[in-house]
Formats: structure tokens, sequence, C-alpha cells
């Protein structure tokens, strides 16, 4: 499907209730303020993950259909965090060849009482397609193609909410590879909704933003313009697939034009911060001394990320 | 071993009490009637499964040596609602060459504490065989070669039950491969035990049932005559390997002489209930429209498994 | 790293007490005996574990670079019988090149609030180069290279203290490959600290103990005169890897010159005991009927096994 003409529309319910969580489009400010609060909420005073026995009712299943050891955790810690029964569904010998076995197997799933499904895949649209078909379960987008990943993006909300307060006034800038990122794509909206007026996007021309921009977006080829001034960086992960297809002989090239280093960093504002989603590629897309300098803020997005796939969960089973 | 020459009088003890589930022959019907009635009990009047703290105590520890994610999964949550700690061995790498290394691998997992071993293999009778040498700990069969899959056969009775209350004056049609298939060996013998006089066999030739039958026993070559009038229709998935073995030359093939569709459905009595053990080939062994139609109960077949699941574990774990 | 410049000081904070488990060098009698007691509070009168709720506020994560299914079962019954989450990080797949990369991963986890680290890698030493760069978590080595594996030793002082009471007077000898084993490297360090004084070490030449000997320690070519008048007798493992280093041609000619039969344990004293790392290669190092006899506890050694790692869990977790 072609990621701009995937809907989210099904995610709220009659009376504009988080029912799945699919991507950030359609959902207004308060639905993400509200996730916001919640998963600050979770959060105390020392900067600890609080436990929880909110979901000790319910059974979600993790299905991966991508590899990543990584994102799949969060989510069992997360569920674990939040008492929740967890099954890790292992799909990598399951011959699911058609939406329609897949379908049968969530089926399945939810009739042992499974009660919300984590999928990551590579088909844009997916969780969207078989949300469609399940009823009274929720589908929480762990990522699908290059279309979104709606928690990693609210962890990066939350994460400059920490440190900048508002979003409003703020000059945040995005460095790598945007086309292909359903990070970066899930960052702009939740910008958008948020009211960020400078969003800078900052990338090699053939992985730029290739979407319908808005006022908001500008757009850079050059890293030292794109990072004057701004309050916040987020830096993407360099895909090696990618690195072919932009024409980047190798590493190190993408390092001397992209790279953030101190001295890059140096351009934007006295207090910005440095934001990642991991796994870093160090002195790739960025300088190790500023992924561990004191305005990196790389590790407290991993906090966050617990907090806010806790939240995200305990919201959508009070619908259920 | 010879499926036929397979005992499992070891499963009771002195008292005729159930220390563990290898099979359901040489079960009585009081013997299946209190784990269906045990089920029933953990099923709540909407139809979903309880939770229960009845096995916080026990740790289980599921064996595959046959890939079977769905299955493995059952007991798995079945396990999980009923407060047990789990652990999944990873057999893929091991390399238990002979009977006497998984042996010394359950009394090393005993050791540990492991209670109960959920064991599927496809040698048949290795769990009668295991239980022979172990003490003090429950053998649960998951399934073993073409021999004998108790628990699916107790959730299909439970099915049956709670559609048609009685069995005796059932007629039962089980179409498929029934030579291989060790839930139609199980389901046979749980029919049986439970009275039912009319259990219709259809299949090709070379998948028909090849053990010594007996009066209850119809055998078919041909679906519309053996559907005629039947109460229940459980439809055997269609393994792959054995097209080739019985010179089906393609799905389609098989679909047209064997395929359960709306028009041969209609031959059964009108309230007559569609069962599956999962997963479905669909357009091979039944057609979607009855699949997914309002007199297929496939769905609550899994609901059933996990609470038969559970059912079994709970009366098991009363015994050590 | 060589085995030999591996320092486990940062095991141990100002006050002396425990805060990783990296290897048994540098700790004290009082060290080793404050687990061993821990470990047999954690046993029943009739010799079953307990259940504990002492650490659930913990979450552990499972970091095996080696496969090793029944040592990270181990810790993961031990996690759960303590009441901690645990999660196994699935390292199969990871692109782990460089420790940089490693340390990156942990500190993720770390960020998302897991406390306690098992790790099993094949580098000597890498346990505690993680540790020089972890705050506020524990490390828990469950072996690295053939540097160490000190709760597989520490399970064989309790196994040898539950039968003999003391070590000071015993002859303890170690059959095998001494050279590449762990197990046999972290046994001979807590002898040597809890005073025995009489260690043989049983091996063909080239897999005979190659570190610098102390006065204790004395070595065998011949298992005969190694064995004369022992109390404790440990059978290790036979990789078959190092046969061919070692020019064993088959299985049967190491089990004729080194295999425990009954005929060469009769050698021992009468009330010898026998003990294994386990899985057991049986009719190469050591004879079935010595392997299920009355000398043998090594089924004792795995219950033993759980008890020392809650206890060194407990232990650390009390220090974070």
């Amino acid at each position: 499907m072609k990621k701009d003409l995937i809907s989210n529309h099904i995610q709220l319910d009659d009376s504009d209730q988080l029912i799945h969580l699919l991507g950030l489009e359609g959902l207004s400010k308060q639905h993400l303020t509200h996730i916001l609060d919640k998963a600050d909420s979770l959060i105390d005073t020392s900067g600890n993950l609080r436990k929880s026995k909110a979901l000790d009712d319910m059974s979600i299943a993790n299905l991966f259909f991508e590899p990543s050891t990584r994102t799949r955790n969060t989510f069992e810690i997360a569920a674990m965090r939040s008492s929740a029964n967890i099954i890790n569904v292992d799909l990598a010998n399951s011959a699911l060849k058609k939406n329609e076995d897949l379908l049968d197997t969530m089926r399945t799933l939810k009739a042992m009482q499974i009660d919300m499904f984590v999928i990551r895949h590579k088909q844009n649209g997916l969780p969207h397609h078989v949300a469609q078909y399940l009823k009274d379960v929720s589908i929480l987008n762990a990522g699908d193609g290059i279309n979104a990943h709606p928690t990693q993006a609210l962890l990066d909300m939350l994460s400059i909410r920490q440190y900048k307060k508002t979003f409003e006034d703020l000059s945040v800038a995005i460095v790598g590879d945007i086309t292909h990122s359903r990070v970066a794509h899930s960052d702009i909206q939740a910008l958008k909704t948020l009211g960020t007026t400078d969003i800078r996007l900052i990338a090699p021309k053939v992985l730029q933003y290739d979407l319908k921009p808005y006022s908001a977006i500008k757009r850079f080829g050059n890293i030292e313009l794109g990072l004057k001034n701004c309050d916040v960086v987020i830096v993407l992960r360099l895909q090696k697939e990618r690195m072919i297809e932009a024409d980047i002989p190798n590493e190190q090239e993408y390092f001397d034009n992209f790279g953030l280093t101190p001295k890059r960093l140096a351009l934007a504002k006295p207090g910005a911060i440095v934001m990642h989603p991991g796994p870093i590629n160090r002195g790739v897309e960025i300088d190790s001394s500023v992924a561990d300098g004191n305005q990196s803020i790389i590790l407290q997005q991993v906090t966050n990320g617990i907090a806010v796939r806790m939240a995200v969960m305990q919201i959508l089973a009070n619908k259920l």
C-alpha cells in the first residue's frame, strides 16, 4: 500500500477514544498529550520506571515479522512492568504467505484470550489492514515498513517535552535518511500536531523527504546550515542498504558530510539536545563524543520508550 | 514403536487417578468427564477464560521436538493463566541423539524443580517411554508421532458437548488423512469411550483408518455419502507430504474430492457443527465460507483448548 | 585477554561487599561461605527449592553469546523462583562486532531498567571488561572462555559441603580436560580459598593444568594413582573438539584411559562422592553405572545450582 494512502481512522472509536495505535496522523494534540502525561506518571522522581499492576488481567502477543530484538524487548519489558502476560510468537518458521493466514493466526490467538497485539511488519499499512478485521482486540503498531513507528515518535516527544517544556517555539532538526525512515515520518507528524513551526530535514538529496511538505518543513542538503540555532537534533540511524541507493561510497563519506560532530553540534543553540532512536552507529551518523556527551539524551529516550509503551498499553486496555 | 503396541497404563496410579496424560486409551468415561467438567469450570458465562492461582507453586517445561509454535503457545498460555512458571526448552540445537540423553535432560530439569513436562515428539510412544523412568513428575503428551494427541481430542469433546450435550446419539464424521492423524486416532478413542456409536471416517483409500475397526466405525471413500445426516464434521488438516504418498496431484484435486464445501455440508443435519484442529488450509480441506460460517466452531475449539490444558495441568498437579 | 591477567577486583565495593560476580579469585573464605549459607537456606528440609519474593522488584537479562540452553535455563529458573522478571536477549542475530557495540546494548538495557546481567561469552574476561564501564548494575559471569565459571564452582562447593562438612581435610580429584575447563579453574580457586590441601588434577598430558601450580596441587597422568583414597571425584565433560588436539583417536580410547568406572572409583575412599557439571557423556568420561550409582550426587548438584544462583542474585540485589 502506498504510504500516503494509509488511513488511521479506525484507531479511534465513536467517542474519539484510542482503541488501537496505528499511527499518529489523525490524533489530536489532546490525544498525544494524554499519552505523554500518562507516560510521565509512570516515571518516579528519581527517573526510574514504576511497576504497575494495571494490566494483570491482560495477555499480549508480540508478532515480530522483522528481526528487532531491541524493540521487541521494549514491549516485553513494558508488558512485564505492567504485570501483563506476554508471549513472543515466533514467526520465523511460520508459513504465513497470505494476509489471510496472518488473520487466521491472530483470530486463533484472540480465541486463546490474547487481548493486544504488538506488530512489526515490513509491509506499509499491515497493522491497519488486520485491525479492520479483528474485533475486541487492540493493535499496536511497532513499525510498519517505512510508514510509521508511533511509539518511537511518542517517546521522542516525551523526551523533548521533558527538556524543552514546549513544542511551539522549537526548531527541530532531523538528520539522515528521511525518505525511508518510519521514525522520521512519525516524528514529523507528531511535531506538526504539537505545533512545532520549524522542522528542518537534513539529508542527501535522494534520501530527502519526498511527501507533500507543509509550511513548517524546511529541507537542507547541508548539515551546517540546517543545524544553525536549532533546539533539538534527531539523528537517524543509517541503514547500510540505503548507502548504495544514495550513492554513498562508504561510511566515512557519510560521516564527513552528515555525521553529527562536536563542531557541527556547536552551531545549534547552546542547550540543544541530541537524540537518536538507536542502536547508534558510532563514527557513521554520530561521533562518539557527541553520543556520550552531556547534550545527548539518548539513554533517557530508552527509558521513556518503556514508559510510553506502558502508557499506550494501559490506555488501550481501558477500552477493551 | 508400533502404534498399537503403545500402552498408557502408567498414566494411572493404584487408585485409578491420573498422574500423566499420555493418551486416552485406558481412561474411563469418568476420567474424561472429570477433565471436561473441570475445563468447563474455567470458562466464565461470557465465554472468557478465567485466570487461576492454582499452579502458582508449579514449574512446567515445554519440550517441543517438532516445530509447532501454535500448540506450544497453547500450553504456555494455559500455564500462565494458571500462574505456573513455564520455560520453553529450546531443543533445536540440542544433540539428543539417544533416548538416554533425553532422559538425562529431563532428570536434570526435574532436579531444577520442574514438576511437569509437556512433550511433543515425532516418535510414537516417546512420552510413554520417558514416563516409565521418571518419578514424581507429570508427563503431558502434546502429540507423539501418529499415535496420540490427547489434549486435542479432549478439547474436541468439550466443544461437541457444549453444542450437542450428549455423545451417545451422535453421528460424527472425520474427514481427511485418518491414517497419519494423531488427532483422528485420539478423537476416535474419545468418542468410543464416551459412547458414540456412529463414527464415519471419510478419506482417500490410502489415507483411511488402518487399525482394527470396531462396530461404531464406518469407512467412506465418498464424502457425500459419509456426511449424510451427521451431527458433527471434524475436518483434518492436509499435510503436504501426504499428498504425494496418496497420489493426490494437487490441492485443487483434493478439494474437489474431499474439501468441505457449503453444498456438501448441506448434506449433514441442519444444526451440524464444523470443527478443525487448525491451522486451516482454506480452499484445500475446507472452503472459506464454511470455515467462517455460522456452523463453524473452530475458534471456540481454540478457547476450549486453553481450558482443557489448564484443567489437565491442574488435575495432574493435584497428584504431585 | 590472557587468563592469568584477568582481575576480579571490581567485583567488590569499598566495604568489601560483592557487587558483581566475575570470578572467585579475590574472594575470601567469608565471601564464599556467605553465598553457600544463603544458598542452603533456600533449600527446604525435604531437599526442595523454596520460592522467594526477594527479587520481585528486579529485572534481569540473560545475555548468552554461546549456545547453552542448560545454563541459561538455570539462571532463568533461579530468577523466576525469586520472583524477578527475566528476559532472554537473543544475540544470535545480533551484529555486535565490537565490545563497544555490546556496551551500547547493555547501556540501553540498563536504561530499560534492567538491573542485572547474566553473561556467557567465549572471550576470557569479557564480563570483567563490561563491568568496568557500567554503573549501578550487577554483572554475573555465567562462563567466560576458559577463564571462570564461578556459579558452577559455588554449586560444587555447596555439594561437597553438604556431604563432607569440611574442606580442609579433603582429597579432591578433578579428572579430564583441565587446561580448557573454566569449571576446573574456578573449582581449583574455590578449593584453595576454602583450605583444601590435596587437589589432584588427572588428565592427559596436553590437557593438564598449565598455570602456575601451588603446594596443594598434584598432577597425575594416571587415573588409578590419582584417585587413590580421595574423598571427592569431579569428572569433567570431554569436549569433542579437544580430542583431536589431545591426540585422542576416539571416545573409547579416552574412556579406556580416563573414564570413571566402578573399578577405578573403588580406589577412592569408600564414601567418596562423584560429581559432574553435566551434561554427561555416558561411556566417554563416566560409566553409566557410576553416573547413576549411589555415590553420584550429580542431580543434587543441579538442584544446588539453582539455589546458588538464587543466592548470588539476591546478595547482589541487596547492593543495588
